[in-house]
């Protein structure tokens, strides 16, 4: 289906916020197999918000509209959309009572304004405060959605998606869809390999969509039967493992974390990690997994140099000799925190994650890394692009990849 | 003046690609003092460029387009904007004799393609390779520039609102803007304290902008002479100031942890952390400020309580009494850290972020925090709301925050 995408907020018009809810909900769509054919944003205004959604309703099959749902002065998407479709405003009991169940409301009464929707709207989310609404107008889907990007994810993944798919009333188009995880590997690379996957027409689309350090490669295939789209599928998804074997490291909702605490779990190894430029992120990663107690003993932040010698035993004469961004320091990091924390494996990472702190030798981006095991210790070095948060980002995502590139070929 | 923006890409409309380039021109174009009244995105359509843009140019003041001024296949702009507009295809010869000096010329002689502009249009940046134009039509100024964010941005400084400014012959509407960053209370709380400042019409605009445990609030005032603006903002600036004196934080570009590190640096204090389910992320917000090195000794992600007790000294009566979360566990790690970092202030956060791990006495989103330094120490315990990413960002900030306000009343 051929939709529209329109954002509401003066902090999109005035270029105070980026917009990644149009870009979540165009990725999302994109994959599902539907067609954005515009994309607009106008500010908190009744005027605009009415004519832009006219229009859009007007040329497109379903409209998604995100943003001015809350409970503050300036959203005001519900008053607007009932003002521009003669809707009136409804009362919807459910929507009043988890809204005065909320302990913000007895100090702000205005937030009932979120109990009323324009007549005729479908609750999204039933029991969710933030729960979006639905609107079936000149026979058209139009979903309202809230514009926090967490709340708007969820939505379109949970609630839009699905609805959509039920909606087209030939299912003559059967979607199979897979996403892909890289990492390590520049895009224009990957979209070299799979060049020759790709064709013209609809039965095929492959989306390649930068995420931070990594690229997510999807797939996503139409077959006029179940049987079709299977067969069509299976081929597909097998040239592109085939082509990225080297660099894909998960699927769809696995994260690089989940996939290496998994490797972890399952081959019944701990872990401590010892960072210095990251400063805690890699270890942040991987508690973000639930579960992840079950093989994660800790971790030592040692930014400064004091640090890595007094916690973690950095032998003074190799922070002279070597430096601390070095894989002699890098191992000794490594070995270290196994032996504070008690933990089957070390991973270190320690380097220059800029703007400032690069020479010649060592320019910002260098990073070491090592693992250490109790029979072994392994140190390497790599050199990664962009600004200090980038340098950061990769720099833990590598330290969990390599890690998991061991476990892969570790025994039980 | 009131301008529109159209960014063009197939890349947007299919989600592969966030518009940082209209958020960029959103914001160059409000601080300059413009209004933006609509942004809209269209894929790699002559017909769609067209049409949007033949509208934008009716309705707005001057329109901003991005976006096809490549040499691809897919960037068409040049042609479907002389198409739309009725501008024949001219060629540029000082535009031609750029791209044949150009290395890449002898393998991509599609590159000439770049050299045709609609009749009419004056190159932006003469000596560029990537040099956008501007057209007159219907008396307006219409920019097209490049998509690629660097060369969108530098046309959009040095041309477009130069340009822009002398376009208009009374320059009537003098624009002063600030954020507002609160930590600690709810939007909605703080939407109804400052409920009394808001006005009709165009002179003052509040906004709120959640930013995950925060929220930032905007100001922005425009007055019909510098004074008029000047006075109308400092008056409503300090009326919010006032009205959130417990809860504001910093301003603009400041962050928890740029004015937490700030305050350290200041007053000559180094700190280190002592994290259990927050995993790392607190040390990670302080080292993501540049320069924390002169304040950040570093951390420990106690997350086993082993390493509790073998790294951070807590003493295992204390975890079998109180258990890992509890203020007494807290004051513990927090005095441990300090030890062995050698750091003045040590922080800790224990705490459980969920799904797991919940008990009746102890809920999921139950965190305590302690502060240690040479003199004291002293604990507190929290409930935050939300999925495990969210406890788990709420609190960093919360223990930020809490140093935050202990450095505040600190002696130098």
């Amino acid at each position: 289906m051929n939709g529209e995408i329109l954002a509401i907020g003066d902090e999109l018009t005035s270029g105070r916020i980026i917009n990644s809810t149009s870009y979540f909900a165009a990725s999302h769509l994109f994959a599902a197999g539907h067609k954005v054919t515009a994309m607009a944003t106008v500010g908190d205004d009744p005027k605009r918000i009415g004519g832009a959604l006219v229009k859009a309703i007007g040329r497109a099959d379903f409209v998604v509209v995100t943003g001015g749902l809350g409970s503050t002065t300036d959203d005001i998407t519900s008053e607007a959309v009932s003002e521009a479709l003669g809707l009136p405003q409804t009362l919807y009991p459910e929507l009043l009572e988890l809204i005065k169940d909320c302990e913000a409301f007895a100090k702000m009464p205005a937030m009932e304004k979120m109990a009323w929707l324009p007549s005729g709207a479908e609750v999204l989310k039933p029991g969710a405060k933030m729960a979006g609404f639905m609107l079936v107008y000149a026979k058209k889907p139009i979903f309202f959605l809230p514009g926090v990007p967490q709340q708007m994810r969820e939505l379109m993944l949970d609630r839009v998606i699905p609805r959509l798919a039920t909606w087209q009333e030939n299912s003559f188009s059967l979607v199979r869809q897979k996403v892909f995880k890289v990492f390590g590997l520049e895009e224009a690379i990957i979209n070299d390999r799979l060049a020759s996957l790709e064709e013209e027409g609809d039965r095929i689309r492959i989306g390649y969509y930068p995420m931070g350090a990594e690229v997510h490669v999807s797939l996503t295939v139409r077959g006029e039967t179940a049987k079709e789209a299977d067969g069509l599928f299976g081929e597909k998804a097998e040239k592109i493992v085939s082509a990225l074997a080297d660099v894909i490291y998960g699927e769809d909702d696995e994260t690089m974390a989940s996939v290496t605490g998994g490797l972890l779990g399952q081959k019944g190894y701990s872990l401590a990690c010892a960072e210095s430029c990251t400063g805690g992120l890699m270890s942040h990663m991987v508690t973000g997994v639930a579960g992840s107690s079950a093989y994660f003993r800790g971790g030592v932040v040692a930014y400064a140099n004091g640090v890595k010698e007094d916690v973690l035993g950095v032998a003074e004469q190799t922070l002279l000799e070597h430096g601390a961004v070095s894989e002699e320091t890098a191992r000794q990091m490594a070995q270290g925190v196994r032996a504070i924390t008690g933990a089957d494996l070390g991973v270190s990472i320690t380097g220059i994650a800029g703007p400032g702190g690069g020479t010649e030798k060592k320019p910002v981006g260098t990073v070491c890394f090592a693992l250490a095991s109790a029979e072994m210790v392994q140190g390497c070095t790599f050199k990664f692009g962009g600004n200090r948060a980038m340098v950061q980002g990769r720099a833990a995502t590598m330290g969990l990849d390599l890690l998991r590139r061991y476990l892969l070929i570790l025994p039980h």
